[in-house]
């Protein structure tokens, strides 16, 4: 009896977008990085705006509850960004919180219901030991059965790893790979967390050491370094340190607005033509833990909202939380042949001069992974991309279309959306 | 800039509302009240549901990470009730969210992008101490100046209490007649967490003393018992224990169609013709402690969208976390005039009988209050109410017109449904 996916009755436009420095910021609250967020996406508006005339706030959020003690987070926000009295709501799906807070002011321009809707995420991590946030992280699995039995979230992608590896003889080396593309991406990107490439970071390491007088690591390039147990040390095998995203605290915010009105903001505005969610069982539950499911079916939701399939986009911001993450998203998302998608990316295709650039920002292992604020911070990428506005990594040719691929926990959730650039 | 509020597009239609039993269930998790609420919905649906109709589930709850260590609680709930691959979303508003989440279904509804959805709210309280779950309702609050300051929720709205006690001359006693009210109607829904009347608590407590040959209270009716400070301590002044709304676990569901598809469900459907939501900054920085401003608002909204006033509504179910709370709701909602509310009560027009009756169920107060299912909760009495369902305590006239008020903490938001139905 469901609905079949059909076209947008209203445009909606992205007119404004913009994000805080992502890092680690022991002296800021999610308030501040909001606000940061919050003024760099207003000074992107070329035509300026009344915040007054923003209709409703979508926030992304995971847990700012456990993280800092802070619920009743959407309120909070519009209170300290003077939105208030719009409808506030915060909006939790795990790590593609941010993604599903899009995808609701999507919904909420495209079927008229506001006409000014600001998207937000955030999320202040960094203040917790490790211990604690990956305690936090846990409770985006099923935490009656997955998590008693030992599993945390690199438990969960190692053993997606395992069976990868299995199935289409992925090596280590494949997923470095990822690792080493998306530094090279983030490291032009003056927002990253991780902003730096591998190599450099082995060469600091040795100048460190020669400054020191420690005894110089006898690394010759980033393979040596990233094969090193010490540089490198295994978190949940087959996946180490460098194969997963950071701990992460930052904010990104977009301004969605009806089409009709986009001019009243900007000359040059980005659209959103589809949009996909869809929700799946635990890990434990799944006959194949090569690949994503929810990433599939809202990947056909989306493509039928825009009319368009896999092969019309040009850039995409997938969830990289964990390098083999990105893999298997290109494959579920329809760019590349299940088994192959490593193979893309040695081959090429994934960088930024590549046929199919996958993750310019850096993608949440480089840029930082904020877990309510990583899906709107790929919109973040697409708007500036699609603009020519990505300074350094800008990729060098039109983008008519591009896609942002969210998910939570292990994939219980993904949400996607298709962005368009009208030259 | 703002649209000025505008009649649904389409007709929103509930076809099926249940709920859990209301209580502390040590045996129980989120997951199992969940399924009862939804079970107790399905069978309310007089030509029954395939779930795998259903295109959205909208969860409204507060802190399930906090209570339970579970986040991506959207997607939990959905694999448990075999909804995937459906789009599952949870929303956070504090005490407010399952009146969030009911907004986010009933605009999918009105605006035309889904015709089935499930709304859902579950919180599952009871497995803390006290003083925890204190801490975790405190996260409502504003914790960079309020919490660190010392106040609790009780510390809140005591507060407001003793503000609107100078303003207004309310003496304590008009508090209990609240919650005398509260439990009379509280004990005839079998539903409710503390489904007892305030005087056959002071009885059980006699029996139970003189069958232990303890000394016998010398209580001659309800009022000494609520003035008696063994039997109703002081929590915050002035509020008493039974000011205080208790800490409940239980779950409630009701299903939206589209006014066009509602007949395939039922020949008795109830419709929602307004919704209204709005912010506010936190207590600390309000100019008027006697009143809560979002109420206002939001109310505002939902009557220009119903397109009817205050005096058009038979019954409300409103926010009465604490007896300072139905009070000032009757106000803010524009039933009486400010500083009136507590005389209402006295004259008998909020009881079941009276002009304007309010907390038919037994409200927050007496049926219970597991936070992120309250605002769906007031929507499943509304339902049984206008399809006079609602068994011993059913309202004996036509209700064409009836209310829901749901606050998320001290008031930073608030939301309002109107319900229609008709003869």
């Amino acid at each position: 009896m469901s609905k079949s996916p059909q076209a947008f009755p209203h445009q909606v436009a992205i007119v404004g977008a913009g994000m805080s420095k992502f890092g680690s910021f022991p002296e800021k609250n999610s308030r501040d990085l909001f606000i940061d967020a919050f003024q760099s996406m207003r000074s992107s508006i070329d035509k300026g705006l009344d915040p007054r005339d923003i209709e409703a706030l979508y926030l992304g959020n995971f847990s700012s509850d456990v993280f800092e003690g802070q619920a009743h987070t959407a309120a909070v926000m519009a209170d300290v960004a003077g939105l208030t009295p719009c409808p506030a709501i915060r909006v939790e799906d795990a790590c593609a919180s941010g993604g599903v807070a899009l995808r609701q002011g999507v919904l909420a321009i495209a079927y008229g219901i506001y006409e000014i809707v600001l998207v937000s995420g955030v999320e202040k991590m960094s203040n917790l030991p490790t211990d604690k946030v990956t305690n936090a992280l846990a409770a985006a699995g099923d935490i009656s059965y997955e998590i008693p039995s030992g599993f945390t979230f690199p438990g969960f992608y190692a053993a997606m790893t395992s069976v990868y590896m299995h199935k289409y003889k992925l090596q280590t080396e494949d997923l470095m790979r990822v690792a080493i593309k998306n530094h090279q991406n983030g490291s032009l990107n003056p927002k990253a967390h991780l902003g730096i490439t591998i190599l450099d970071m082995m060469n600091k390491r040795i100048d460190s050491a020669k400054k020191k007088g420690k005894p110089i690591p006898l690394w010759e390039n980033e393979w040596d370094f990233l094969r090193d147990d010490q540089a490198n040390p295994m978190v949940a095998w087959p996946l180490r340190l460098f194969d997963c995203s950071p701990i992460t605290d930052g904010s990104a915010s977009i301004l969605l607005v009806s089409g009709e009105i986009a001019k009243q903001f900007t000359d040059n505005p980005v659209f959103i033509i589809g949009s996909g969610q869809a929700s799946d069982c635990p890990l434990h539950d799944r006959s194949d833990l090569s690949k994503i499911r929810a990433t599939s079916k809202a990947a056909q939701i989306a493509y039928e909202t825009a009319g368009v399939s896999a092969n019309d986009i040009q850039i995409a911001e997938v969830h990289d939380c964990f390098t083999i993450a990105e893999i298997q998203a290109t494959e579920d998302l329809g760019f590349f042949e299940q088994g192959t998608g490593y193979k893309m990316v040695e081959e090429g295709v994934t960088t930024r001069d590549g046929r199919k650039p996958i993750n310019t920002s850096g993608g949440l292992k480089s840029k930082g992974h904020p877990v309510g604020a990583s899906g709107v911070a790929q919109a973040v990428e697409i708007w500036e991309q699609m603009r020519s506005e990505a300074g350094a990594r800008q990729v060098t040719r039109d983008i008519p279309l591009a896609l942002t691929h969210n998910v939570g926990g292990t994939g219980q959730t993904c949400v996607i959306h298709i962005f368009e650039r009208r030259y």
